[in-house]
């Protein structure tokens, strides 16, 4: 599971980095989530196909580069970033139900609710959260069970009413409403932020590393989270459904909040451009090292799919 | 929070002492489940709807039972209980939701997607969800946090695809079909009987007891569930709406597969006393001050909603 490329030779470029690091979650994904097999085995499966196969592995990637600035083994990383995947992944299906967005495709397949049915969707989301948080709770994860809990407590936070959930609840609540530019950036902020800023704060924790390096790392994330949604919501704005596997147009058409829709995109491309350059500059005092997760925060906002 | 009431006296009468611990519990939740504030404040409020002022918190009174057994201190006891109703909570939320066993009453209320709607109800279950597991993490809730790790690992197995949810895609997948009785036992161990064992093993994990008292925990919280399920079934069955609180007579128009719908309420009604009666045993070397946790058995298989 664990790789032995040395990512601290600055050789390898990011798009070589990201694919690795996708190949060393797809492994650990492979390896932590049930096998299908007995009566349920139709829940293991719908969980399988949520959470492999897909995606660019973003939180993975900045769990185990902000791990590896902290010589963190890369075995625990690995655990790590695929429960920060099952997060995401539980999310997603969650998201695409009838009753939330209602959308049939996901990464260019049908959605979970498509290709089973709803009640496995939600049953499936439901077990991909209770395990990522069982996966992060168990010793392979740390040696040390004060970080495991850090770890568990922090995705809690990051994940529940105050973070990932709240901003939902929010973005169901804003279609068809007029919000603020400072509504749309909190909305935003829970929504999507507060997962990526736990991704790159785990590898601090992991580390054992010093408050003001979290610290670093949490404003980084946080950054590149806001740039990384302005510039998510450009392309649905922009792209077509088949350069991001999603379909396309459908926050313009369903009224949602985005800044692209408040700032219109040439004002929005230049606050992601901003936020890019801004979370870079927090990782200045690691030097060499971080030089990934600062190539990082250019390509989420240059990236067409 | 805390109750200075020592439970050990032997003076307490279960429905006492039950009504003690819910008073505890429900202090606890209030304490521990989010303000509604901001513009997600509709979801803490749907948590909250959920959550409180309901229920004969059975599994927090496991939780604090079986914590009194090592003189594990109450609030902390009183945290993992409120952790493990939001958990349950959660489940009856997504349960009732329209896609799975679509019920519009819940403890004599409106449940939670007919009180809300479907998108804040799926919200506040994951919500619901992630904040249990973040309480458990937390230092309040153990000084070691060997401990706190343990609880977050044994409610994620309880919770997930081989535990709760597991059971509830069994149960999904068997409307309709035919069950042998080995199918119907294995379907409730997962969807009833992990969360009501992880709750009597929970007060072992506090009470950082030797492996052979957890493990009778565990046996009796395995053997209470099976005979818990049992009377809830054969209350669905002969119950009436208003005497649950819960659509009456659903499991038999549904096709539900129960022990109940295979064997009759006379058969049903000697297995779930014998399960009791093998609950209670396992509890033999505890002594007196398990004398709650025996009574309890007896109990659930007499009650009457």
């Amino acid at each position: 599971m664990a790789s032995d490329v040395n990512v601290m030779t600055g050789r390898e470029t990011l798009p070589e980095a990201m694919a690795r690091v996708a190949r060393e979650v797809e492994a650990a994904l492979d390896d932590l989530l049930p096998v299908p097999e007995g009566s349920e085995a139709r829940l293991a499966e719908a969980m399988r196909y949520a959470t492999l196969g897909g995606g660019k592995r973003l939180r993975a990637f900045l769990v185990l580069e902000s791990a590896a600035l902290f010589k963190v083994d890369r075995r625990c990383a690995a655990r790590v970033g695929a429960a920060v995947e099952m997060l995401h992944a539980y999310s997603l299906v969650h998201d695409d139900l009838p009753a939330m967005d209602d959308d049939d495709l996901r990464r260019g397949k049908p959605s979970t609710h498509r290709a089973f049915d709803e009640a496995t969707a939600i049953l499936a989301g439901d077990a991909l959260q209770a395990r990522a948080f069982e996966v992060l709770a168990e010793p392979d994860t740390h040696s040390k069970p004060e970080a495991r809990c850090e770890l568990v407590a922090a995705l809690g936070l990051a994940a529940g009413a105050r973070g990932m959930a709240g901003g939902q609840m929010i973005d169901m609540l804003a279609e068809g409403q007029t919000f603020t530019v400072e509504q749309i950036i909190r909305l935003q902020a829970l929504k999507t932020g507060r997962l990526i800023q736990f991704s790159a704060e785990a590898g601090a924790i992991l580390g054992r590393a010093p408050p003001h390096q979290r610290t670093l790392l949490a404003a980084y994330g946080r950054d590149l989270g806001a740039a990384f949604q302005i510039a998510d919501d450009l392309l649905d704005a922009e792209g077509t459904t088949e350069e991001t596997g999603k379909t396309a147009g459908k926050d313009a058409a369903s009224g949602k909040a985005t800044l692209v829709a408040v700032l219109g995109t040439q004002r929005a491309r230049a606050q992601a451009d901003m936020l890019a350059a801004q979370a870079a500059a927090h990782l200045e005092s690691f030097g060499p090292a971080a030089g990934l997760l600062r190539d990082l925060a250019a390509f989420v906002v240059a990236r067409r799919q």
